[in-house]
């Protein structure tokens, strides 16, 4: 049996990973087999495009980090996601295709058909994989941010302040909009275990169908 | 005025690199403006690709290779050709993107429809630059090797042998007879004073039309 494989995105702040590690675990208990990843990550090569792209004294345009994450990307889907696929697992992975439309694209201010070039490299790098389910951790940015900070947590895209985070949910929210089969938007605002428990009840109704 | 663009191309022992020095030069002595570079390489970001790529610690997919080598060019073409054709300069360019259909698509027995996707992609990373004139230095792939190795140098894909080599020259002349006003083709397999008489006849007609 092939396995499914879900993606979850969202802002920064939004508590994806938490959330991908314990869904995990409940699905486990379920008896599922499932891996976790995240990108970028999973391999050797994807770590060294994440110290490139994260250089601060090797300046990079828009289009080389895309040509890196996909490069990361393609040996993330060769050598992880698609063997635990074809073993019939369920993969959940933190970050997807779907952060490059946005991080990449639409807050670039990328144009309808630049971001159709996009889409075409990135399916090009992942060989068409395309998520099965992709869970949208929403949220008001202000909220979500705050949450964050209070932490202690930050990185080079919070540091771009509110307005980026503006836009990022409104990249996810376009992209959510187009395909509102694959894409489904949670809210992210409320405690750890009430998004969790949102996010169960739609894996669980969507196995069901898998 | 705007600068203009010449790729070499070729196998390897064809006396590329030695022709691009030796033609930048009697360039100079004409009161030419000439910037000399290769691929992969002339930024920072090349460089550290160059050493991934290599890296037999860490074997790439072809595709991976692909958007690693592109993510080099992009820089490449915005920070040192595109800059230097914007000044009214000639650059001559060791390698570029023809290499990567050769190397990377038709040896690697990629079909049309593939290597048309490979052509847009590298097409997105070089902002749709394409050089003005290619010179692709040409031989019989048994003169060329002996003539190499008896210089004592070799690198990986000298390794793969005379079959490979084949390959490498029936590519570079398939993508020539696709594109005969772009891409000429000479004869390498002489001297290095004869090769370089062949070069500059060429592209002292280019330049006069240029």
């Amino acid at each position: 049996m092939q396995g499914v494989f879900i993606s979850f995105e969202g802002l920064d702040g939004s508590g994806k990973t938490t959330q991908v590690q314990q869904v995990a675990e409940v699905l486990r208990g379920q008896g599922y087999e499932v891996l976790t990843t995240r990108e970028p990550g999973g391999t050797v090569l994807a770590e060294k495009v994440r110290e490139l792209v994260l250089d601060p004294l090797l300046p990079l345009n828009n289009m080389t980090q895309v040509l890196l994450y996909l490069a990361a990307r393609s040996e993330h889907v060769e050598k992880v996601i698609s063997p635990a696929l074809a073993a019939g697992k369920i993969v959940l992975c933190d970050r997807f295709s779907d952060s490059t439309l946005v991080y990449q694209g639409l807050t670039r201010g990328l144009q309808l058909e630049a971001l159709e070039n996009l889409k075409q490299l990135n399916a090009y790098a992942c060989r068409g994989l395309v998520p099965d389910l992709t869970l949208v951790l929403d949220g008001d940015p202000h909220k979500l941010l705050t949450r964050r900070v209070s932490r202690g947590v930050s990185d080079r895209y919070e540091i771009q302040g509110l307005e980026f985070q503006k836009q990022l949910r409104r990249g996810f929210l376009t992209l959510a909009q187009a395909e509102p089969e694959r894409i489904r938007v949670l809210n992210a605002e409320g405690s750890a275990d009430e998004v969790e428990q949102q996010i169960l009840a739609v894996l669980q109704q969507f196995l069901k169908k898998a």
